[in-house]
């Protein structure tokens, strides 16, 4: 392995995962002026293709995912600027839309378990407004008027997942055309692991399994690159992991770094509202149903998002359960939803975390200090879609050196007891 | 236009469409001696695609439908030997099966309703054995203990529509290229009318519409071919009209028939059955589900087939509200289905008829002789896959200028108030 010589890379950031996290990093990265490479052998088809894309933190709130509240809050905000520069003539329709967010109760539990959340929602300052049935219907006038409970939510908007990556697969492409990048910005495969660049000796240092194609365990100390499933090196100055549960799978993790990943699958389903019952709603659409949570998204283009299931059942495919029990829920609140037509039934997996927050900036080697080179982005779980703007902003302020402690708590290494990150400060950044 | 000219034909009998009808019928012909071509720009994506496959003449017995249990039966007594070549080693499977239909009831008036109907069926002298749930569950474990009513049919069987069309097709290019016939046995692409052939100037014969290519109106008299969606023309000794919906819509029909077709739309789901839960069932489940009929028709491949709803409701796609109903349902029988994997949710059309029976046989010229040269088999509605082993065996028999007077009642003219069959007779047939 050729040693460690700054300025000997190919790209300035390379990510590993094409969702839409994965996407909205290198794009934010782009913007910074990196070169950026994005690796994935099919960007944008797994959680990004199920993805409602609710940018809902306020209804999203649970029960012991308060700590998360900042996070989702905070990236809501950075939405707007995000998304604007996407929303352009020429680039795929990102269905970015700034109406409510409609909560809608079917029984007297459903009733009670909503104006408790609600009491949580107004102890963290949110805004959250109880609405008449007779309001909700006028609002929406397809819902059923045999509901139990309304409540309207300003705060919570929406973006279509599909389309917003389309637009920054696109934006990406042209810019890094405009610019007259070398590298490849899309890379068509999977990547196998990263790629480690010497130091000075330092015992216990280094990636995780021997034989990854690093070599040198025990005097590497900064990842370079990374190393393509057909074994060819992409050599870079930074790399992002955002493959999501894919992320533990990679050769070469640091040692003493546990990626605690577990897939939560999920059923989602795309209907085809005929023109008859246009616009079956204009609000986004959530409820809670006996107990059971159930989302109605409307697209722009005269579809319905209905969503979404959440098994830990091991199975990757649509689930018949699943799907009776999204259209049994959705006509409950919606009746109307039994005259769509059923475009796609699709299922994929969310990267759970043990505290279902996600796993999000640079990790610690064995002296404490942040391992040069490499930043972790998964476990988004169900927040991928909203998450992506602070993902992207916390990775362009990490390749910049500067580290934002408000999320420090989300640390891709604090479930990794034998790493101990030293206290952050601008001495322990890297810059570039 | 060329005179007719008796041998001057490109191929013995040429048929629209490619579903399962079209291909029985063209089959039961090349195994007669007679070279054939089928036309369907995409054969075997209709109604074929959808349909379960069910060969159960006793347990699709509806009332005021009897006129028609004499067809279904006589088709699936034929089924065994129609299938049998077709069951060989290298062709795709045809999941031809003979096991048993369990129906059952899911309360009450379920139970009624199916009693009553085994009161006709033994009327008809139709073997349908009464089980108790206990014998019901010990034939099929999976079955929900709260059903109300149980019934064993042992002649109603099945088979695997998509297989059994692709074995078709299969053995049709076999015994084409076996044979070196010139013609294509298979062409691409959609018929635009009937070619007429000239003959003795004779008033109100021919077709229906001028300027469909066949020209000299007046004088036609004598189907000749195909005129294709590219002008080309495939000149025939016989041409069987078996494209579904779409025959009404083929130019330079005969004047004055009429076939009264609509379209009854169907949803039908295909699932995957896990490890855990094989087989689901053995026999094929139909029920009664709070009046609603839903079936469970297990496949060879580990996959189950739930339908169908009839929707006449004009929309070609799926129905979110009936894919609902047939999950709801099917659970209601068989609990285990909502652990299915769901692979496909497919909506065809039926081609419905007035009366619910085929049209199937010649047609009337308007001097009542039969026109030569022309057979119609289409509107067989819920029972185009059982019926397609009588419809082969007809047209055969009509081809080789044989007449059952059985079937006379199924003539696709008898919604032609202007035409009149002259009585059927061995001189009023073409002979080949």
């Amino acid at each position: 392995m050729a040693p460690f010589v700054p300025g000997n890379f190919d790209t300035d950031v390379a990510v590993i995962g094409g969702g839409i996290v994965g996407l909205g990093i290198a794009w934010e990265a782009q913007r910074s002026g990196r070169s950026v490479t994005v690796i994935d052998p099919a960007p944008a088809t797994g959680a990004t293709f199920a993805a409602a894309g609710m940018l809902a933190p306020v209804s999203e709130l649970h029960y012991q995912e308060e700590d998360l509240l900042e996070l989702t809050l905070a990236s809501a905000a950075l939405w707007p600027d995000f998304i604007a520069p996407l929303m352009a003539p020429g680039l795929p329709d990102t269905g970015f839309s700034t109406t409510p967010t409609l909560v809608l109760g079917a029984d007297a539990a459903d009733r009670r378990a909503l104006a408790d959340l609600r009491d949580v929602q107004l102890e963290h300052g949110l805004d959250v407004e109880v609405l008449s049935i007779r309001e909700a219907r006028a609002a929406e006038p397809l819902v059923a008027p045999n509901i139990s409970a309304a409540f309207r939510i300003a705060a919570d908007h929406q973006v279509d997942p599909r389309g917003t990556a389309a637009a920054l697969r696109t934006r990406l492409a042209e810019v890094a055309a405009a610019r007259g990048q070398d590298v490849d910005v899309f890379i068509g495969q999977e990547a196998a692991g990263l790629l480690w660049d010497q130091g000075p000796a330092q015992a216990g240092e280094g990636p995780a399994q021997a034989g990854d194609g690093a070599g040198g365990v025990a005097r590497a100390r900064r990842v370079a690159g990374v190393v393509l499933a057909d074994g060819r090196e992409i050599r870079a100055r930074e790399v992002v992991v955002a493959n999501g549960l894919g992320a533990p799978g990679l050769a070469g993790l640091p040692a003493g770094l546990k990626l605690p990943l577990r897939p939560v699958h999920g059923d989602i389903l795309r209907l085809r509202v005929p023109e008859h019952l246009k616009p079956l709603a204009t609000n986004t659409i959530r409820g809670l149903v006996r107990g059971l949570p159930v989302y109605i998204v409307p697209r722009n283009d005269g579809t319905v998002v209905i969503g979404a299931t959440s098994r830990e059942d091991g199975n990757p495919g649509v689930s018949a359960g699943g799907v009776h029990q999204l259209l049994r829920d959705a006509a409950v609140l919606l009746p109307a939803v039994a005259e769509l037509e059923l475009l796609e039934c699709t299922a994929r997996a969310r990267p759970g975390t043990p505290d279902n927050a996600p796993l999000l900036g640079r990790v610690a080697g064995s002296d404490g200090r942040d391992i040069p080179g490499l930043i972790i982005a998964t476990g988004f779980f169900r927040h991928g879609v909203l998450l992506t703007a602070i993902a992207a902003t916390v990775c362009r302020q990490l390749l910049g050196g500067i580290t934002d402690l408000a999320w420090e708590r989300f640390r891709p290494d604090r479930f990794s007891p034998t790493l101990h990150p030293a206290p952050a400060g601008p001495s322990e950044q890297e810059k570039p």
